[in-house]
């Protein structure tokens, strides 16, 4: 028998938020460790990766591990029912074919309980290189998304360089281009409005902005954002959201191979 | 002649607004007790029945009674040009085929005047039954608009159970099924935010969530609602806001009949 | 070479989103005096005229005179991507075909550019008349703004009338007509709520409303709109809005020829 109560279930609404739009339908995991979910995206490209700790939900009881395959539109659909102070516990007998989403109002006038039925889905064998990376830069998330989506406007790519003082992104299209520069700057009055650059060596890379900004639907989430690069360009970027003190959501994504235009004869 | 003046014109706007999605053209009735409106939706399920007492008004004028045929759609136009805090004054002359919408501003700096032609309307001959209700429910209006919009996403119908202490909205769908308990709450700081279930016998059926959803666009008018159902299929249940201390807005529909699924061979 | 420095930013974003949807392509001039744009609409009925003077910027450096031909939509596509807080440099060369907008966020911790093509575009002769005004209105930029959209749900054409004491708008449409009269009043708290009427003669003449409601996009700049009609019938009629002390935009539109529909046999 699973049940796992989670007293600020709005981080829940916003954790579905983050991965509907990237995966259709995946295997949620639960055991004895937390609740989790690794998938690889509808096309193919990027992968999304969620945690949340048992010792983040107020009741955790997971009797033996389970596997869950769930629609993560109707999961949505039925999330968004459940208001944004509600408690949400989380319901699924070992071996049955539904899964219960219980909302709880603060005031306990109101109780709702929403049961959808499982999916079997064939899971994708997930294999993520355990990777050193060059430069990590943590940043606000609200920036972050901002950047993503002005780029956007511009071009396709956005090229990430990456030096001791400053990150860079960039991008071309037909009506021009655009840079933007960030400098590292720690003295700030709220510590979530820093930008802060560890840099082993200096990073420059290129990734598609479609896939960055669907990552950026996960910045309600938390008020900073933390993107890993490496200098080999066979090793993805990750993009980490925390989720409160529990957990996190992580996207990765291969950079794009850069085309050598000038030794084309 | 007719004059009649409402201080209060954004409720005048409120009240079309929750009219005009369910009826295209209606007739108004104006007499000396009030302006009222009795009018079956357009695909003839639901009925709306409106209510503004004489007293509410600050100056009315009605000489003789007066049947004013409009398309709400031209009226919802029209009002929505009036401010907010503006004073509507609805104006007619006896036998005339305009109607004027006046709206003065608080500060009389600005003032306009809008006619609309009059319609010839057929009326349809509305027999509401007089009804006694099993059960009455009182609740916060923006709830049950909530609960109406919620089930809407999972299931086509929602059945509606009392009991002494609690209400239950149910329904279920493609992907599931959900049920939401309202228990009895009379000790609120609000008096608008109280649950009150008045129960002569327990009552249980079921309605199309489509019509209540247009009911609840009634929902600016009151912080509360009445819903007031028989355990007699064949009487409709009325759904009403009140409009501030001068009438009332009131939807009926006919409950569905229980398809008894089991009996089938 | 040109630089031209302007610390609040927001105003070039609301200039260009007063100008857009009105003019595809237009030529920005430079010169020591300021920045400015004289433009027909893309259906050749109405002329923008815009001018922000050189000492409203806190750096201008306008070696030679310039003729910057843009795509507007382009241009305010990456002003978009502006910090409303933002100081806004736009940055040429003499003789080069690009323009770069430098965006600064207040912190100085974002420093973006943007650089964009220039076109060629061919100047169409603005003739603006020098006229005399029988009449000029000036009201709160807000209010004229709703009278438009109010209006337009009515008909297709505005009747601006102006006496002494007072304007009116008129419309009329299939669903009935519309009249609304603006008192002058200068006992006001605030001098933005002012409606200042100066009449030397009274003047009634057509408008078209789809182009009022274009020139409405520039409520945003300012407070209060001046609106200046002439009795003769070939003049334009000039709506301005002030750019904050640096200059202001101008739209003009020619009056509706009115039917004389009495006259025919």
């Amino acid at each position: 028998m699973l049940e796992l109560r989670l007293v600020q279930g709005s981080l829940l609404k916003k954790v579905l938020e983050s991965i509907k739009d990237l995966v259709n339908d995946a295997n949620f995991y639960c055991s004895s460790t937390g609740f989790s979910l690794h998938a690889v995206d509808s096309s193919h490209v990027a992968v999304v990766s969620l945690l949340l700790r048992s010792e983040g939900f107020e009741h955790y009881r997971c009797d033996r591990n389970l596997c869950m395959g769930m629609n993560l539109g109707n999961m949505s659909k039925m999330l968004k029912c459940a208001g944004n102070d509600d408690i949400i516990t989380i319901k699924a007998d070992d071996g049955g074919d539904t899964v219960t989403f219980m909302f709880e109002s603060p005031t306990q006038d109101k109780i709702a309980d929403f049961e959808m039925k499982l999916m079997d889905i064939e899971s994708d064998h997930i294999g993520l290189p355990d990777a050193e990376y060059h430069s990590i830069v943590r940043m606000p998330s609200n920036e972050f998304s901002r950047i993503c989506k002005d780029l956007s406007t511009i071009g396709d790519t956005v090229a990430i360089s990456v030096t001791k003082e400053e990150v860079k992104f960039s991008t071309a299209g037909d009506i021009g281009t655009a840079n933007i520069v960030l400098r590292q700057n720690t003295t700030v009055d709220k510590p979530e409005d820093a930008i802060v650059i560890e840099m082993k060596e200096p990073v420059s890379l290129s990734l598609a902005l479609r896939y960055m900004n669907s990552f950026t639907k996960a910045t309600p989430l938390s008020d900073t954002v933390t993107i890993s690069l490496s200098s080999s360009s066979e090793l993805p970027v990750v993009v980490e959201y925390k989720v409160a003190e529990m957990g996190y959501i992580r996207y990765y994504l291969a950079p794009k191979i850069e085309e050598e235009e000038d030794t084309n004869p």
